[in-house]
């Protein structure tokens, strides 16, 4: 049988979460909290599992959760997603983004990613047909520069792959970025796909500068968000697309055949745990604590932190400490060190040798400070 | 924007559950059940949630779960899936569909549907380019004639999709269906989607064909099941995907970056639970008597029952009744009778009509016996 996708293997995050269960290390590679989530948040599950709630939700998601979803955004972006015609629930951020260029993307069509590229993103476009152009990002500051994008426009250029903040390297669009991209695809039809699942996850009072900020760029994205990173439950695999309803009517159409709805119980428990902000407002400053918390104890180490104005991952760079490959590097950090973490260089496609590697501190402190006390000894 | 799926609507799944509950009638349309699952599984739930297990999964799915699959589909058809490279767990029974299409069907592949077919098949080939060669089956029994179907077979031939039990008829597969499909495709390369997601609701004593019971189909079959219809909670969205070791890599890579991963703490749950053979081996006597209630009932009405033999499905003409389009039957029996019914053209892609409409009789006794009663005035 011949494969359609052969240039694919095991995700980044299979691979190295299997390694260290195997090596029993620290796990700060793939991206999930160590801790547990509110009781609250599962006992709402138990109630609507009790209140009989076990059977399809509705194709687009449970009103009453397309309704917060709405009531959310608008607070925070003071803008309006009509709950029936530009809100769906998806299985995750994942099949989110999945079902957007499922929905979008023929042959021919030319996708624009920002690479280190979060791994789903070229290989989904090539499922499709499309072809990806792809700019890749430098450390320290992975900054855009917008006369290079620009250069990558065709006339079968479709679509933009946007994420900030930006798994894995912490970095975040400025006003600046988001201007300069709205210039550049002025009066084009150039679509948006905007994967903001951490927007929550921004830190020193900076703003998320989310698409759905201006209108003009609002009117052609599909934003994608996911409650795992917000709730602190990623194995519930729950998210959302927002999209203008002439692009939500095509991401339905996909959306139907491929899941057709999303887990019943658990939409209703974040419908009636979510409409009270307080039980998330707290999450940037919960999270900043743990970044400044984990670079305080790498500052003893002789790795070189880079910077992490978002998300929950920090980059560091080990060039001072060996000439390895990251990949090389981090499987022996596992082995030799008991720690885990991700290679950066898996996020692109083009082999690159930047020396750096990922670390999630989405974990407990005590979590962090026996992982830094390992890391100290590399 | 430009339809990759321009004859698409909302699945007829949607439009009569959305009637049915605008006209308050009682819901016999869309597939699934009106009373509660068993507590001792939510409980199992709860207590996945309370151990922690609210994190990603691993992508293929939890190895405990995959054991326990492989166990029950041993016991049932005494034939050996792989946990570790033949099983992967997915959100729902159509999620494993598209994504193995996905990983399989290219521009110009040709795939086999019989219909009445189960609505995400035809426009999920064509999303992937594939072109739809269906042979339409006709009532009362919906029977193959397999010489008819080597005249469809092309040197582009790709795949075939079974589906027994049969949604939306209740037709099941038999033997000599099974071996003439065998000789047919007999030194071809042409792989079967076997959607078995009825695979225990089967009656009279008749056994399930599955093409898992032979060794030629089992080694080109994707096979597709579901935990909704086993455990009534079709609102869990968790099903199953079997294929050999070759087709699986090909489906995992796909499905990683479709959903990635599966509910967890559903997952623990459910492997805790079917480990017990006694939570799930009374299902097809529990329906059978719900099927033979329920044509009992109708049998005082003017309605003419069609067979059925497996699936949670019973169809009836109502020839006699009325001269309408079945949609339009259906609506009026929503609007005038309040009961709501799926109206059989709409898994027909060339206009039919047949005057069939599909009853679910997967409800409460009380359900079925409070809609008999409204039928019988029609
Ligand atoms: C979908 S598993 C990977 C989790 C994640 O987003 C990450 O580690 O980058
Ligand atoms: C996925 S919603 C439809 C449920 C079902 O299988 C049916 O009613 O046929």
């Amino acid at each position: 049988i011949q494969s359609k996708l052969p240039g694919v293997n095991t995700t980044i995050f299979t691979v190295m979460s299997k390694l260290a269960t195997e090596y029993n290390a620290i796990n700060l590679s793939q991206g999930f909290p160590d801790y547990a989530c509110d009781p609250k948040l599962t006992e709402l599950v138990t109630k609507a599992m009790k209140d009989g709630f076990n059977q399809y939700a509705p194709m687009p998601g449970l009103p009453a959760l397309r309704e917060t979803i709405a009531q959310k955004v608008e607070n925070l972006y003071q803008t309006k997603y009509n709950p029936d015609t530009e809100i769906t629930v998806t299985a995750g951020g994942t099949q989110a983004i999945f079902t957007a260029l499922a929905a979008i993307i023929n042959p021919g069509d030319e996708v624009i990613i920002f690479e280190p590229a979060y791994d789903c993103y070229a290989p989904t476009v090539k499922l499709f047909g499309g072809l990806v152009k792809s700019y890749a990002l430098a450390p320290p500051n992975y900054s855009i520069d917008w006369e290079m994008v620009k250069k990558l426009f065709t006339v079968n250029t479709r679509m933009i792959i946007l994420n900030s903040p930006h798994n894995p390297t912490g970095s975040i669009l400025s006003k600046d970025d988001i201007e300069a991209l709205i210039k550049l695809t002025h009066n084009t039809d150039i679509l948006i796909l905007s994967d903001e699942v951490y927007e929550h996850l921004i830190y020193d009072e900076q703003k998320h500068q989310s698409v759905m900020l201006y209108p003009e760029l609002k009117e052609r994205s599909f934003v994608v968000a996911s409650f795992g990173k917000l709730l602190h439950t990623t194995g519930w695999k729950l998210g959302y697309c927002l999209a203008p309803a002439k692009l939500t009517a095509e991401f339905r159409k996909v959306h139907q055949f491929n899941v057709f709805s999303v887990n019943s119980p658990m939409q209703h428990a974040i419908a009636n745990y979510i409409n009270q902000p307080d039980n998330y407002t707290g999450i940037a400053q919960f999270f900043q604590q743990k970044r400044d918390y984990f670079r305080s104890l790498l500052a003893e180490s002789r790795f070189k932190l880079l910077p992490c104005n978002g998300s929950y991952f920090q980059c560091a760079s080990y060039s001072n400490i060996s000439d390895e490959k990251d990949t090389d590097f981090s499987i022996r950090l596992i082995k030799e060190f008991g720690v885990a973490t991700i290679p950066v260089s898996a996020f692109y496609q083009r082999a690159t040798d930047h020396k750096i590697i990922r670390f999630c501190f989405a974990k407990e402190n005590l979590t962090l400070s026996m992982a830094a006390e390992k890391l100290k000894n590399v």
